[in-house]
């Protein structure tokens, strides 16, 4: 059946593939061999890798996938001098991938994410599992303790407002993780051992007004609703701070998705995440993240986008002046990651110059 | 083991009893056979039966059952002409058994809902699970995407800020029903034959900022840190609408909770619902609250108390001056709902007026 996830074994045939509108982007140092267990879910997809580190090291992809690759050396090619917006020796460069896709949903994974089993003992098909989310609609306006009103078996719950019902366009949908959980450094360090076992069967709508850490490591999201907030920052070589990155989007995601009126889920689907990272050299990384994060919070808490920012472009670019003023204060990296916000705008729509959130200035 | 649980098959003895502080609050019109299948749980507690209807007819509670019970001329004897905030005909009336618990938790469960099963087949100790989520923190300020942080196995995630994981008290614990789902009338026509059968394995914190559907068939709270915000208002006979009780508590509730930096929790644990209500006597009763709803929601969403309201009580007789002002325009019921909420205050304060919230005008 052209156009539906024809997986064997796979009990939900009507979700759309959607292969010809979704890229997936991975950052990496080394040969994808994780590709080998994801072969039949990703290989119908067009794979975007960014080849962090080394440009001159060759990066092994198993036969069969569709792909292209991009290095430093590349990026340093295609951006120019606007190339300083993209970060070195962190997985923040995987936010390139984003930049160069043409197609209107990206999801991204690490390469230490496998696939994991539902209880049931079966393989999930975690990129299956956000197209639902994405294709259906957020619900940030009000609270459904059933969780995902949209689901089979579900729905809204007495006393939830029918106007709220037809909920609202869905921006990013943000996966889970089986095995190592998503711990700072500190955290790894108290809790060597432990291991997340609790597979929770569900999706939900990140309220509006609420922020979240956002994990890069299995994310899917609209490019066209929300790509140019993508940013993930400036982080790893020459930069006084890493393991921010992809919580730098979300904190940056969530309060545009809140102005504009877009919908983050988060919840199913999860991947199995093999490999806990060094908690030492995090601690290195992140250490200064964390006295910064108890400013940055009330700072996203407290921000306010003009009534006149009706476009990503226009959100983002206003945020960036606010974090020069108000968290420049804090420290110099501040002023210069406000400038990389501009850039990387610059970058986007320059290479994006007809998509429809920078030509027609409006979301779909 | 003295105040701990020792129910048989128990896997977590260490949760506490809570034998002496907790008040067990039923609203019926029946003979209360579904406390035999409660027995092992509930046993060990006092219970408040509330009785609905006729009070000459003789309810039946099983043998071995500690309990006191009030009908309607009790409820006259010791309200006087205050026992008009006190719906009747409708179990709206349970929330006199709030007022004359001396307790410092209240569960209230319906006659109608059973024990359910774990997905491993063990008996839901419903009560164990409301103590294990009101005696731990709140997050109510920042999304933790791994659920309750306080849970074994999970902990807050990378990004959560270190200055907010010390979370704050949480007041309610709003449970869930597997097999018949709360839904309201019209949902109820639509899909008559609706089951719910996920079991979602996680217990959250709803954020500051947004509102909820709260339903009182499964719900436990503190009494001495939101007692006075928990009336259900008035429903039923000679009133305009009916099974709104709960929904207008739950707004109420939560708009002081987050005023005060009190935490309400949804999720775990589940009973067994068993019997759904006549879907065509449920639309009489809220066919008025559908279109109310519509106005109620966003009154609640901008409502601001002020900031010396530093009790339940105060904040709660600002919203009543509100309500009668904002929500008075749209029905002379919420005229008469704004006085029965000064009403019910002052009944409140005679019946306890000793309770610390009441007394030292702090929250603990």
């Amino acid at each position: 059946m052209a156009g539906t996830v024809t997986v064997p074994g796979s009990s939900v045939p009507s979700t759309p593939l959607l292969k010809d509108e979704l890229d997936i982007v991975i950052p990496t140092i080394r040969n994808l061999d994780f590709l080998e267990m994801w072969r039949p879910f990703f290989q119908p997809y067009h794979l975007i890798i960014v080849q962090d580190g080394d440009p001159t090291k060759t990066i092994k992809v198993p036969e069969g996938f569709d792909y292209e690759l991009y290095n430093r050396n590349d990026i340093n090619r295609i951006l120019g001098p606007k190339a300083s917006c993209i970060s070195f020796k962190d997985s923040a460069c995987r936010c390139f991938g984003y930049m160069v896709s043409k197609k209107k949903y990206i999801y991204t994974i690490d390469d230490d994410c496998f696939v994991a089993k539902d209880p049931t003992g079966k393989d999930i098909n975690a990129l299956e599992q956000h197209i639902k989310n994405i294709m259906s609609p957020s619900t940030p306006f009000f609270f459904n303790t059933l969780y995902d009103p949209y689901r089979e078996g579900a729905d809204f719950v007495r006393g939830y407002p029918f106007s709220l019902r037809e909920g609202t366009h869905t921006a990013v949908s943000h996966g889970l993780w089986l095995n190592i959980p998503d711990y700072d450094a500190p955290t790894q360090l108290v809790k060597p051992k432990e291991r997340n076992e609790r597979y929770v069967d569900a999706v939900m709508t990140i309220p509006k007004g609420t922020l979240f850490p956002m994990c890069g490591m299995n994310l899917c999201f609209d490019r066209d609703l929300i790509g140019p907030a993508m940013y993930f920052g400036l982080m790893g070589d020459g930069q006084p701070i890493g393991r921010y990155d992809d919580m730098w989007a979300g904190w940056c995601v969530k309060v545009i998705c809140d102005h504009l009126s877009l919908g983050v889920k988060t919840g199913l689907p999860y991947i199995w995440h093999s490999k806990a990272s060094n908690p030492f050299v995090n601690l290195r990384k992140e250490y200064k993240g964390i006295f910064w994060q108890e400013d940055i919070i009330p700072f996203f808490q407290n921000v306010t986008i003009p009534k006149d920012c009706d476009t990503v472009q226009k959100c983002y670019l206003y945020l960036s002046g606010e974090v020069k003023e108000k968290l420049g204060k804090i420290d110099p990296y501040f002023v210069k990651l406000a400038d990389a916000m501009v850039t990387w705008i610059e970058a986007w729509d320059e290479l994006n110059p007809a998509t429809p959130v920078a030509e027609n200035g409006k979301v779909k």
